[in-house]
């Protein structure tokens, strides 16, 4: 399964082995170790890794609702009785391989405008979901939130991580005298994302630049008028 | 199970039983008839309402991998057979189910100013998705989206649908000298609704009184700002 290695993505976006890991995860090279005796340490990271992506490889071709440990420890080569011990199970193995997925480097836009820094933001949304290997993975995690409670937890605990990145974007604005002082760079930050979203998952329609730019516009224009400064 | 009767709402918002059908429906009081033989004409309503309750209650209690036809039929005292005769299956039940819903009388709030609109709007949202019973039928049929390309079109439909009896607001607004004459009546709406379902669909997180009240003014600064008109 094709998988790009972009990391740089505020929604979900994930890379088959970790930026840390340059060798190759247990999932496409099982280790010498049997299946069970996956040992401590090093290897652990790489663990990790492979039964994430094979989280990921489930969620995509069946979704949370026939997403079983028999399908990770198959495609991990990690013996279930570990999985089950180390993750407890469906839920926690899914949670895991979301806060995994929060672990990268991923830093907002920065083109020296608030405007340019927005339309970046917004098309790196459009990008990623009009890719459909890209856009498999988050789209199964936002799928099994609605099932699974722990699933739901781990999205909300990505996405306030992901959205507390975006600081320094307004932090910049601010000082280049864009936006209100007291702007809100959180409220901000979804603004942008909260429209395109809206198309993908709810009104179920297709994305494209001109939304992209819509969707930084909208954020502009409140962020200018002082919408996401808290009320005096 | 109980759910509320208000049929003015923007999202999803579902009776047991349709306006035009004050009495009871078979879900609750079966037919005289045989199941089979359900008699076209004045009885059609009815099967069709109580068929969607059971599919609304189905996908509210085992969501869409759960539902089956057996199930519809049960619940509804239609038979199997004609089910699949009329609806094709699970995802022509659903996908009906959700074309029903969209056969009410809601149009969108007239207060006076296009502020008051908008408030009003996202505020019947944040109520709607408050309420655990109103929530269940519009969160299952989002979810029931990401497995059914049917159930996808359906919900296409219906927003499209919903999103266009707008129209009359943002004209009473433009009446009014508020915003451009050419603001797109859609993109105003959508704007309003998109960070309330990203809330409560993407991030998982709480949804209050405030998160309306910033979704309406992000939508009002940048409709003001002519973000909503067509590019010269």
């Amino acid at each position: 399964m094709a998988r790009p290695h972009q990391l740089t993505q505020l929604e979900l976006q994930l890379s088959p082995t970790p930026p840390s890991s340059p060798s190759p995860s247990p999932a496409t090279s099982p280790p010498p170790s049997a299946p069970g005796t996956v040992r401590p340490g090093g290897r652990t990271a790489r663990t990790r890794a492979a039964v994430r992506d094979a989280v990921l490889a489930g969620l995509v071709e069946y979704g949370y609702p026939g997403l079983t440990v028999e399908y990770v420890a198959e495609q991990s080569g990690v013996h279930k009785t570990t999985l089950y011990r180390r993750w407890g199970g469906v839920e926690g193995l899914v949670a895991d391989a979301l806060d995994l997925a929060g672990e990268d480097g991923w830093t907002p836009p920065d083109t020296g405008t608030l405007r340019g820094d927005l339309h970046a933001l917004a098309q790196e949304i459009v990008d990623t979901f009009g890719d459909p290997a890209a856009a498999a993975a988050p789209a199964a995690f936002i799928a099994a939130a609605f099932q699974s409670e722990r699933a739901a937890e781990a999205l909300r605990g990505f996405y306030c991580e992901r959205f507390a990145r975006c600081a320094p974007l307004t932090e910049r604005a601010v000082a280049r005298g864009e936006v209100p002082a007291a702007t809100d760079h959180d409220s901000l930050a979804r603004a942008v994302s909260a429209p395109l979203f809206f198309r993908l998952f709810i009104t179920r329609e297709p994305l494209d630049a001109a939304d992209a730019d819509q969707a930084a516009d909208v954020a502009l224009a409140a962020a200018r008028a002082g919408v996401f400064t808290p009320p005096a």
